[in-house]
């Protein structure tokens, strides 16, 4: 019995008996990603240090993450490439096909219904919004670009589970309001502002100043 | 002698006498942020329970990650704002004019030239640069376009810190070679690959995907 098979026995991953912090549920993200990378490289296992050097994180950090969700590495051999990715992919529910939709079709939306991150993960933008009458009707990548009015509408027809919103700050708060009240879960909010949403709505907020902070604090140090 | 002065006089904070982890550099921006809100608000005080509430994070976090840099509410009264805030800004570095080049003027490029996040937190885009031919000399935000091979000259001319990379992945590794080879210090990559650094450069990957990963994640679990 492989080591997955026998984590698997022994730590459903959906109800992991700790509670998984974001961080390290961010940091899967990261592995999953340097794994496809070593997978297309055709190697078949892969050591805790190699995935410290290729992700900038510690072997212990590895370790004790992957640890969370009952996968360890063989003792000599390491991860099994290709059983720790799908497992990840499955942990991570991008195995799934989740239906987004994007309100918000200036650059920073277009960029995002561009990025080649999204489209081969189980990541699919449904449907777009926009209130300039210049946009609305057209296609971008691929995808009919709508009234933001419609947005209620379109959540329950196309079935969205989640919401992007690239929207300017002080139009937020009303696309979120409309998106939870048609059944929307997770809210995943690019405009520099702080949303309210209800217990049982995930709200994630991307802030792209924090990585130049981040930077700036390093040249400062 | 306020609470800041002491501490400043107990630990300098350029040189923390525990090494500050990564997330907690990247909560202080968080936390510089809402303080900016509270600041705005005319509060002068504000504790560590109000500070989680507004960020999410537990209160226990937010006094460990300012105990870092020998930031100590008052017992009762709690943290002062605007010291704590001019502090947080020193501590990040925004405070002293960052000047940032920018490669790669698609969609995203754009998005960031415009973020409203950058311009009043000293971070200033001084010049952009792509290799489209029908973009290089335009006004993109009020900053001219340049020719990507002009980078080198540019970092020197201009006195470029950090670069910010929005180029296709392909093109992102041959940007940042350049960049470094004229002497920038910090590279902050949206471009989805891993790229190599020399060890006296910060470099920080910006994953889009991640925070998506994530609310799958919480949806899925």
């Amino acid at each position: 019995m492989d080591v997955f098979a026998l984590a698997a026995m022994r730590m459903d991953h959906t109800n992991p008996t700790r509670p998984v912090p974001p961080t390290t549920v961010r940091r899967l993200s990261t592995y999953y990603r340097v794994l496809g990378a070593v997978h297309s490289e055709g190697q078949a296992n892969v050591s805790s240090e190699t995935l410290a050097v290729l992700t900038g994180f510690t072997a212990a950090q590895v370790r004790r993450d992957l640890a969370y969700f009952g996968s360890f590495g063989k003792r000599g051999v390491g991860y099994a490439v290709s059983a720790l990715r799908q497992r990840l992919a499955s942990i991570l529910g991008i195995d799934r096909g989740w239906r987004i939709g994007l309100v918000g079709v200036g650059n920073l939306g277009r960029a995002l219904m561009a990025y080649p991150g999204f489209n081969n993960q189980g990541f699919e933008v449904v449907a777009a919004f926009d209130s300039d009458a210049a946009v609305i009707g057209s296609t971008v990548n691929g995808t009919r670009v709508l009234s933001a009015g419609d947005l209620a509408h379109a959540v329950r027809v196309d079935r969205i589970d989640m919401v992007i919103v690239t929207v300017p700050a002080r139009a937020a708060q009303k696309v979120v309001d409309q998106a939870v009240a048609a059944g929307v879960r997770a809210i995943l909010n690019f405009a520099p502002t702080q949303l309210r949403v209800p217990a049982h709505v995930q709200l994630s907020n991307v802030d792209l100043a924090v990585e130049v902070e981040y930077l700036s604090y390093s040249l400062a140090v």
